[in-house]
């Protein structure tokens, strides 16, 4: 396989990981001094910080375990990325791919069955976030580990009354 | 080019068949002995299937050109994939891929022309269904072909009244 | 890097450059003498163009920096691409995509901060444009190019009382 296909499949494993809030697997695709940090855009080009940078990857398995939401009966999420720009370089690689969170809800089957015009899919899917990742691997044993992760986040993120 | 690749556009000519409503092109990306399963989620990590499994590219191809919803007058729709994790092992492939559905309705243009205040596209493009495709694949006399399609949907589907 | 990645990376870079409006970008990946054609759908697989060509990567620059409408405060947008097909032949490819185009406005924080109940992203992410891109590209001095673009919307675009 190309060290891109093995880069784009950290982050196909992330964002499933991500989506199942399963810190431990999440956590083990990161090394243990690497930094990440998100960030919310504050104009065309520019963007700040928000909150503290997570460290390494227990950093990364405490945040995803403790200040995730869970998701709700019948709820369920797809980070998707796209349009990956990778570049390879010996042991190094960087990572740019653009991200749409979508959040799903399903309806429940009411006791007595679905009423008789009900058809097909029942819940929604809507996204909810987007942005970019951006992010630097490198190679330890023959295996891609993430050292730097920035999520950049199109929108600011309110933390209530604050 | 490479088999990641090989399998990615697989599933990418799947993707435009069943958007198509194409079974003919749909079924010949399947072997005659294929199974299909359509799954709904019942639970964070569970899933039941529904309906009966479809067999082989026969099966699909009635199942596309039958079961299928027509799109309406100006209806298209995207299947859309991302986040491919692919294992290839000789003439045997895996692939699991995220998939959001999106619909499409196009607005008809007036007889008289648009509302002067009507400005870019003219429409509506919303997010419908998602889940994972899991898939096996073999290769046969140098092309790959489906041998197995679990579709794994995020939502309940109804059937109305039952 | 596989051709088949470079092929896909410029697709990665146009589609960055639209949603920065950034016409020079945009424009370099394009021959001088490309053909840019924006399509828009009349029937199940018909197409008619909408509007003249943009002829080279001169006119795509004049393009994006005059007919874009720009992003209000706090806007930002998503051109996404998936399920790509790519057909290298020598110093030529052909490259199909998916597209969706996601708009973002984002929620400006008020000055005496976020309602009490408020709580993560603050704004709205909404698909608006979806379709194909169908390209062809070439190899000059070792750099694919874009020679042909050809925009296929599924939906009609207004231009107002017209």
């Amino acid at each position: 396989m190309s060290d891109e296909r093995k880069v784009q499949e950290i982050l196909a494993r992330y964002v499933r990981a991500t989506d199942r809030r399963d810190g431990k697997t999440q956590g083990a695709l990161f090394t243990d001094d690497a930094i990440v940090q998100i960030f919310v855009k504050t104009g065309p080009s520019s963007y700040e910080p928000f909150g503290e940078p997570l460290l390494g990857g227990a950093g990364v398995e405490y945040a995803v375990d403790n200040f995730m939401a869970p998701h709700p009966d019948g709820g369920s999420s797809h980070h998707t990325t796209s349009d990956h720009i990778i570049d390879i370089n010996g042991d190094d690689a960087h990572l740019n791919a653009q991200f749409v969170v979508f959040e799903v809800r399903a309806e429940m089957r009411p006791a007595d069955g679905w009423p008789a015009n009900a058809f097909g899919s029942q819940g929604t899917v809507r996204p909810i976030e987007s942005g970019y990742y951006d992010t630097d691997l490198r190679r330890i044993d023959g295996e891609w580990k993430i050292v730097a992760h920035s999520v950049l986040m199109d929108m600011p993120i309110a933390v209530g009354g604050a």
